[in-house]
């Protein structure tokens, strides 16, 4: 039996955490904390979990949450995740940061996109990047786990088979993603008011958003050179899920057929990654931890379609499946 | 032409009030107000109002008001509006309030249910309560009328036939009503939060619900007794619309075509108010000053569903309509 | 390891159940029909299921059926469900019935309400009725199970504790209900095409809903005089989720706090109704098998508030639940 | 005052039409068609319209049709609009067709897009396409005037001061668009039922939409060359609305500023499109006859983003404009 703390545990993300890790046979939830007052039930916060999780939200220090745990989930926000971590790691404990922090191995690109001088820069290089597709034997001994971004994840699945097979220019990469509201997190916002964002649409942080050095980053392993991409979120009125539509410039000549048998290969052996013939709708993948991908050729153009739950696949659902491989439990377990 | 002033316009009923007065061939809208800092254009606070409304909002004392309108619509708070209203009438101007501040004639009652001693109490039995389908004749010479609030208004229409035909019992009356979210107002907060209320529905303020004693003085007035109401409001995973279902208990023999004869008789000269045979869906009235109703006999009880749209015929249509009335324009103009 | 069939496997309701199925370590789902052509792979009907469970929907006899599975589910719709079901259980299966072929013991009130002549009549009386808070006993042994309808679950689990202590009239009560999209099913009608039923909200089958005479037959057995019910339901726009309110009349002094002490233990046993002191929220049980019920008393009546998810808890959790009370196994597997 | 019928009226085109016609000072409707039995009156299909408009629908001919009206809109499907077009042009209407019929100059190009030869060819390369921002003048004197598809002029107005400027390659621009789904018209299909497309996001018609050739038609009109564009449409759930992100390649340098004040020149005179810095949400132009527009320079390329509604401005409100062109009233009259 696994014992198991999650920081930052009011949000989103820890909800679904939760409720993934209740399936789990061999895991103890030990720990929950947040800095509210009062160490309310977890019931209180989270409605959904009134009479499943007998534990309070507790304002732990490190020392604290490692010796009740042998893995801690961190929720907290970027910057905050930062400075617990080095503590939980020396107390001894394993660690799966929802955070960016530790996502981007350039203390300066890091700075540059966060506004903000990174705390444990030296750190940086060791850290692995919690996609399994790509990185599930470094995962499996990794003392800490950088748990990829909603985005990147259906972005680079989507990409990755195009980039890793060199059919596809690095340098000329569109990216379209929707996503669902509660990527926003929970705090309430006047766009996530509901009657601003609801029978809505609207693109965000056009040219400047976070994820993409993490896109290009990690592309960048697999790819002969860095790519050059270009991302654009926008909030769609639904609760979950997020549809990628990438736009890339193919090197010779593609065949529609061809390019899904290439995603069918490069993904044989994944358990959740379902290369799909047909338009995949996020609604297929909500609520589990599959990614859909798809793929097509538009006039001279490569386009894939990849659709995910970013509360699953994009955060808790990639979270326990990383954490199934760093303690050596079936990869699939609990999702 | 009529100088109209709006104040409090960063809101939802605001909004819709701008809305309609920029199709009223006979208003100009001359100041609006708020209290945030820097006088912001209003497109800036409302982008559906981009290019069609060349003012600022600004923080203008009761007499600047006053000089540049005679009509003043306040979508102020309770409280907060009491406290203008004084030196604007004094000014000369004509008020029409949005806020509860004027709706009871009791102080005692109005401190009860809201909390806090009323500033203003000696006016409160001259106010005209501004649903005209019941005093219309008092609206077109008041000073000052009482927009309704719109649970009261959709309650109200669905009994007041009934009640003004003594056709039930007025010691057990069930009001269960159903509201899109934007009657919460367009202020953040956890409960509207988009991931928090949407594809959710719950109850709400049970049995402590402000509407109560509006719903229960204003159908006094055409009854026999004062209503004792159990009213129960629902938020609903929708932007705007209020369908409420009462449940009454009948006095002698009903027949259900009888029952909607009297309702299109009672409602025969009413430009607003539709009775339809079938059951109203909140749609059909959404973006309209309509408020839909029908009459049903189940088992012995009486059953009416009645439909409209929160802001409109809940609010800012309803405001208009009144200021029809009282500046003597055809009382559907602009609706 | 059971086996089992899952009859009409088109629709939501059976989509749900492979869900849960699949996640049930004692299962194997060894057939799925419908009368489509072809044979489809479940895949391709219900894209969420894409490589996870490779069947085909067949047009299967009874006899056949019965030969593959120790346990059937029919998701047919009523009068198809009751023409199968004879010849499985005299093949040797045991049936859990989603349709309401078996969920009246009276054949005139079936055909009164479900205006068809029931084919089966002499196995009315004798058939169990799915609702393990109330008949667990009988359905453990039970060949064929009628699973109850979403209303009367959400209903009936409000209401028991009331009718059971004798704390309530019989012959006053008011059940109001509010219901997402999906219990409407899955064949494309005009009322739940999207553009019309989204941002609204209607009445439907006011006073003459096929779940009334279920509600007043199942309450009836824990109550001393069958009820008096007045049912309606609404059609709230979300994907899934039930929210019934009651009203009804106490029989002496009541207070809120000794009802939620009887509601605790009336249900203290029960692993998935949850007795909550909060306003329950259809969100907080929606994805699971909880029903959430509270209390009220509002002017000397008693209200009460439940919330279910109507694919689970309303229709395949609850068969689910069933099944395993059947089969011994724990009675929360998979759920 | 003229006269207007309006065919194929029950949609929601249709409806949005009548909505707005009953706001026109000049304008009486005569005539609403349909191939319903039984001549329903209009508020019976449309109950939004209950008490609005005393007619009927009825199935009427070319001739019975243009002798009750000075302007004719068809919302037909395509096939079926130019089969009656003929005639009520011959019987001396104007006609405005809502179909795809006559946006094609190309007989050829249609039937390949459209599947079916077109039965009035010659008439193709006379028509007028009813974008005023384009052909205002052309549209004044034509008796025949196609009414733009929908997602063609959100692409249009956002790319025309590009191409126009020759500011864009042509042989490289991807658009990206998302839709509510009214835009799928009112008759029933599994894709637009609402436990289907609610929650949930989907590509559609990927490389073969039929506003592809559309596009690269009108744009062809203000370009050196037709440009070629890659048209991805996708559903999203909402009632309307539709938000258009573009990509394209410029030529030479280029300065988000300098851009805006390209638009903002371009569209100087137009009513009804809205150049804005912010980035547009459809919620913005919902339930108006505006375009909001906006361009942005993300790393070397030039994105743009324009929504409207798409029954409005992509519909009915284009239709009232063309109306009111070719009929010499103020353009703006009942928008």
């Amino acid at each position: 039996m696994s014992r198991v703390a999650i920081l930052g545990a009011t949000g989103y993300t820890a909800l679904e955490l939760i409720k993934l890790l209740l399936r789990h046979p061999d895991v103890e939830i030990t720990a929950t904390t947040s800095r509210q007052q009062g160490d309310p039930p977890i019931g209180a916060v989270h409605p959904s979990l009134a009479g499943r999780l007998d534990l309070v939200l507790q304002n732990l220090s490190p020392v604290e949450i490692a010796s009740r745990s042998d893995c801690v989930f961190s929720c907290l926000p970027h910057g905050a995740s930062a400075s617990v971590i080095s503590p939980l790691l020396d107390a001894g404990a394993r660690v799966i940061d929802f955070s960016a922090d530790y996502r981007l191995d350039d203390p300066a690109e890091y700075a540059d996109w966060y506004g903000q001088v990174h705390i444990d820069p030296e750190r940086l290089p060791e850290v692995v990047y919690g996609l399994p597709e790509l990185f599930r034997d470094s995962i499996k001994s990794s003392p800490l786990v950088a748990n990829p971004g909603c985005y990147p994840t259906a972005a680079i699945l989507a990409l990755a088979p195009l980039l890793a097979a060199k059919r596809i220019h690095t340098d000329d990469v569109i990216i379209d993603s929707k996503s669902g509201v509660s990527g926003a997190g929970r705090t309430p916002k006047l766009t996530t008011h509901y009657p601003e964002c609801n029978e809505s649409l609207a693109a965000y942080s056009v040219g400047c958003h976070r994820h993409t050095p993490e896109i290009e980053l990690v592309l960048s392993k697999i790819s002969e050179a860095r790519p050059h991409v270009i991302f654009t979120p926008h909030l769609v009125p639904m609760d979950r899920g997020i549809l990628t539509t990438t736009y890339s410039r193919p090197i010779g000549e593609v065949n529609e057929d061809d390019l899904l048998d290439l995603y069918r290969d490069y993904y044989a052996d994944e358990p959740f990654v379902r290369v799909v013939p047909h338009l995949p709708a996020t609604k297929d993948s909500a609520g589990t931890n599959y990614c859909d991908v798809t793929v097509r050729v538009v006039r001279g153009r490569i386009l894939t379609i990849s659709c995910l739950d970013n509360l699953i696949k994009g955060a808790a659902g990639a979270a326990v499946q990383n954490f199934n491989l760093m303690f050596d439990f079936p990869e699939t377990t609990a999702l």
